[in-house]
């Protein structure tokens, strides 16, 4: 049997688990590590899934997400931000010490994406602090540049860690996510700065096919079946140090519509194939 | 009337409208160039085309598109020079000085963009020169990261201008589109780094609205409906040294789907109302 320890499975990936049965499925199937979303261990329950996923002894690597904090409006600021401070404690009761965030899109109407960017940093600002308090690290994760209008107005990993430069790595780093970062040839430099500067708060793996669905949100192709070297990219994040969990995160309608606990299993054997253990 | 010296209409904006159709819009709308495409070119015969647009005083901003050098297999590399050739001897004829150069996607199987980009220097090598002597430019177009597996290896302006400047910059430059760099906060360098160079070779605007449709191709949005502020990258390019046309290429099933002739006429307004002239 493949050696998994470094593998971690984002809950998204086989969202057609309840938690109950992702947490049956990880201990059958050997694996050790789950990423986390907020709406489902919301719907679960916070304490009952923090007890579920102890009790099963499984670590959590990361929870999803955090973020959304582009708004000019104060009132959906201070909304955004008091539900970021959530975020956080649920992180923390969860007993993962990451927070991934998402920046958030341009706000209806706008167009300046340098202004979005800042009003980030501001927000941040008031963040990481509270973040450090409750014991998590905030993860800025870029996301493709066709998210940059509408999901996410951080694209590349440099423009993230422009960002998170301005804290203290053990507040602010950054989210590492080959799908999102592929295409990019200056990533390598940037996995390398934010590695010497430990900022490389999580490692994720999705790969890239085509065609793009409608929305292009759900398209991710499992590990192995797109354009993607995992084991280059790997190559980088680990000559920058980085020793952690390698969690697979995928969004693809045509996965969900499958057996869940068949798809963790391909999964993790997929992982076992592309990755370097 | 809208002072419309600098508009070019791209024949795929339009592309429900015949040759002979759309050269009789732009004579009575007063628009004074076109962008064409080899296909419908070549249906309608190279030298019709040349002699239509000749004789209605319409200038040929560009042609689109040679390219899709990235291939491996020694057949289909030789087949791709061949055919660039062609569409060198197409431009000459045209009376257009600018071929627009999409590079090409990874080969099937393949995951080295790295390697691909390389093979398209090696191709502009030949070409270059041969473009050349035909009084043709090439220009490189950067495509946005989302068609880099299957469509461009080259995804950002500073990739361009790195092939770009191997070569003497009245045989190559590069494409500046919005729609494929607004996201991307190096573009604005990469732009005075290219004017500086003389190498911008057309300016061509598109808007960027979501949702995408499947396939990503064809959701390109109408001047003025979407997120990029078409005057912040005119000033970029008029820094730069630009002068000439500024081109729209839209590619739209909806804008498509509609009269073309009344199309063309909105196309023509949007531009005048968001670029300064």
């Amino acid at each position: 049997m493949s050696d998994l320890t470094r593998f971690s499975i984002n809950q998204m990936t086989v969202k057609q688990l309840t938690l109950p049965e992702l947490v049956a499925a990880c201990r059958d199937l050997g694996v050790p590590a789950v990423g986390l979303w907020r709406e489902p261990v919301q719907e679960y329950g916070v304490d009952a899934t923090a007890k579920l996923v102890r009790d099963a002894g499984l670590a959590v690597t990361t929870l999803c997400r955090g973020g959304f904090l582009t708004a000019v409006d104060p009132e959906e600021r201070a909304a955004a931000l008091a539900d970021n401070r959530r975020a956080v404690d649920e992180a923390a009761t969860l007993g993962t010490d990451t927070l991934v965030l998402v920046s958030g899109g341009l706000p209806p109407g706008t167009k300046d994406l340098r202004a979005a960017r800042e009003r980030i940093a501001d927000a941040l600002t008031e963040l990481a602090p509270y973040a450090e308090d409750h014991g998590v690290k905030l993860a800025i994760e870029p996301l493709h540049p066709m998210f940059a209008s509408d999901r996410c107005v951080v694209s590349t990993l440099t423009q993230a860690l422009d960002l998170a430069e301005r804290f203290p790595a053990h507040q602010v780093g950054v989210t590492v996510d080959t799908y999102h970062i592929w295409w990019d040839d200056t990533a390598p430099e940037a996995i390398a700065r934010a590695g010497a500067q430990h900022r490389i708060h999580t490692f994720q793996l999705a790969d890239w096919i085509t065609p793009l669905p409608e929305g292009v949100l759900n398209g991710r192709g499992q590990i192995g079946d797109g354009a993607i070297d995992m084991r280059e990219w790997q190559g980088y994040v680990e000559a920058a140090g980085y020793t952690g969990s390698i969690e697979v995160e995928l969004f693809n309608e045509e996965l969900w519509a499958r057996d869940g606990r068949e798809l963790l299993a391909e999964t993790a054997r997929r992982w076992a194939e592309n990755v370097d253990v």
